[in-house]
């Protein structure tokens, strides 16, 4: 049984987490963290971290940039493992979650679900054999028309997780309107759609003389992400220091 | 029957029209122009159309634009309608066009196959009840790595067609990688995939609250564009002066 | 304003209904029935529809097969109109509905969502271009694993729309594994996946010689069958006996 | 360089193969076997196998069933390998391949190409995360109108080889029309979609709970399995006794 505090227990992420952690036998939480205190949880509610007395095998964080240094401080100083799905970071935030990797056990990754994680494994070994036989890899992402950033986070690390299994030779090109050239062997274009309420769609592409292998992850709903969260909180209970991601949890499947 | 001189008929398309013509009773390729006279054909073939003393119904037009100002004052003077499919021509060459849709009936489109023309006129109505719902709409086109213009013409005739159905209140955009904001309800967001032997797909999308509507149409072939020349040859034979295109084949039948 | 009583207001749809309901200003529920009393509704529950005495412009019906008498009565006898979403009724209801279609207006359709239902009327003239150019026409719907039946209501309406349109000249074939022959020009094929929680994707097919043209339904969760029952109570408020569907809410748009 | 001898030289595929190795300076067809002497090779033509007297590295062998018999002869005769693309073959002509793989180095795969083999190899290691998972697995083929059999070979080996990978636990469902049940978490849904002049598609979905994940093979023309049967042929030179496939081929690289 693993025990958690909800770190942003009461916006949608944490409440989707709440619903699975109810389900499952395995792991319950034990405290929630946030300053919306309108709904009525099973467990109690502390507006900050710091305030928080219950003790946790485990941090689970989906809250928003401003209140991640205080989880960080809180996980180091208590040595308990997190679990860090907060994104927006800035530069000196990312630079001490870094420095955390030392000193507790943190879990982050670009995407949280097991499909993206699964697939970014078997694209690194679809790389190593489709791009030296000559074919040219692109990568198309779909998401809802509030997303500001583009392309996905997912999309770059999809990308970025071929690109190390081929050397990091190639570079991403990202628009192909401003130029009058045939494509360059070396790059790998990455295309954004936004439309509609769509949650996540990422397609790579190997496109070879005369065949197209195409690898796609859709996700219908949040609650992948929630889901990702739970089994990286029972993976990271009595870990050591150090920083893991998504495919430890699903090598030690 | 329709009696065709084809303009290029020993380029790749000029022999895929060629085969076409073979195994359709109601039409004949009478003459042949092409610099190249490597080919065995069933029909005289002259270096330039100016020496060509054969008399047709239309012309078919797959050659390069050097080619076609001689076709167009050709058609002019002796008053044979054209299927004008050779791409890339100047300003100049446009404007000449222009001058030639007073003079005689010329037929062209920004793509020549049956499918995305019926689409086309599918996607106006489509148009008109999907955005006033809300809905965002976005094209993807994916296309062989030596295309040298992205987005593809037909992308950008599709968007212009959904585009006119809604007043022109619609702009363009190719990148978002360059901003961080919001979608625009106005946009319509233009994606170009560059890969291997891809012939042509396109793919326009309506994005709604959980719901996404897609049309997409994918060429396998060259063959298609040639086949949309001949059915284009067959509807333009006796036709008087004027602008003509695949909507109006498609129309007629 | 449109008054609704809501039919199943405790179930899953009816939930999604009155949040959908409360968000918008020209529409209101101003009661509910459902068995289940343990939801804390805005407005009045009864166990049954004859003991509701509040009175509405239109009744909408998520309920079960069941309950699908009793509203049929109520709404002939207080002459108040009725969406009928509810399905699986039996051949003896059915001939019910089509009894209720003289006595007070029904809306009744396979699917309730306004992309199926817009996609629905342009098949029908995709169709009737691409199927005398001797395109085929194929279907592939997806489903979660619990649905039971196969294929879907909703593709089997769609086929019906297309065969319609060709004068009923095709039959349908569910599978073709156990012959050993050519495809029949005159057959469609309906093909059904059924795999984990996908809400509904359905897919129609015009397969030509080099081209393919696909149209493409995804629906990412049931709030658009939801919505579509919302805006068929907005339409169907003070509408005369008969039969209406989703075309027709669409084209009073 | 392999000296290749090709059975079935004036065939369809015979030709895309002459076509490949002229323009390939690692590989050279030294002599065709073909009834039909229509066609200008380069190379000499004989009509059977066993009047051939040119030698080779390798034979390639495209032919028609009839033909195999003699094929198989002269290879375990003469010692020389043999690619094996041929299909349709009889129980006791596969009998009589199994005697081969004793004999003779004999590569029979059931897709001869990169594409799809590297897919194969990829869903085998997906299918064991997924599967455990809960993941539901659905395969859709599409072909042309002229193929006889469904589901297709490929379609049959991409679930035989997940199969394989799950300790054939699964079995295989072709129609889900003659029932009303809830899906069996043991069942691999296969549906075969015909039309028009698809190549061939092959689609393998791996469904959970509120995400899909997809891997697509899509071939745009026969030359995808020449090229496969070229490569083939390279790697079969100097082979021992045995059966081989495309997997081995892959691997070598």
């Amino acid at each position: 049984m693993t025990k958690v505090i909800m770190n942003g227990c009461n916006g949608k992420m944490g409440q989707t987490i709440t619903e699975i952690c109810k389900a499952d036998a395995d792991i319950e939480i034990v405290a929630g963290i946030d300053l919306y205190d309108g709904i009525d949880n099973d467990y109690p509610v502390f507006s900050s971290i710091d305030k928080c007395d219950v003790d946790a095998d485990v941090v689970i964080d989906f809250s928003n940039a401003k209140a991640v240094d205080g989880v960080l401080d809180y996980c180091v100083d208590k040595q308990v493992p997190v679990v860090l799905c907060t994104t927006g970071l800035s530069d000196e935030q990312l630079a001490k979650v870094e420095e955390c990797y030392k000193k507790v056990a943190v879990l982050k990754s670009a995407n949280m679900s097991l499909g993206i994680n699964t697939l970014m494994a078997l694209l690194k070994k679809a790389a190593q054999v489709f791009a030296p036989a000559g074919f040219d890899m692109e990568i198309v992402e779909k998401h809802h028309n509030l997303k500001l950033d583009a392309p996905s986070g997912t999309a770059l690390a999809l990308a970025d997780s071929i690109n190390e299994a081929m050397d990091n030779e190639y570079h991403y090109v990202y628009d192909r309107s401003q130029r009058r050239e045939k494509r360059d062997p070396k790059e790998i274009g990455i295309s954004a759609v936004r439309g509609g309420s769509i949650v996540g769609e990422h397609e790579v592409l190997f496109c070879g003389q005369d065949e197209v292998i195409e690898f796609k992850h859709t996700a219908y709903s949040k609650a992948v992400f929630a889901k990702g969260a739970v089994e990286a909180a029972k993976f990271l209970k009595g870990k050591g220091a150090g920083h893991y991601d998504m495919a430890d949890v699903i090598a030690a499947k």
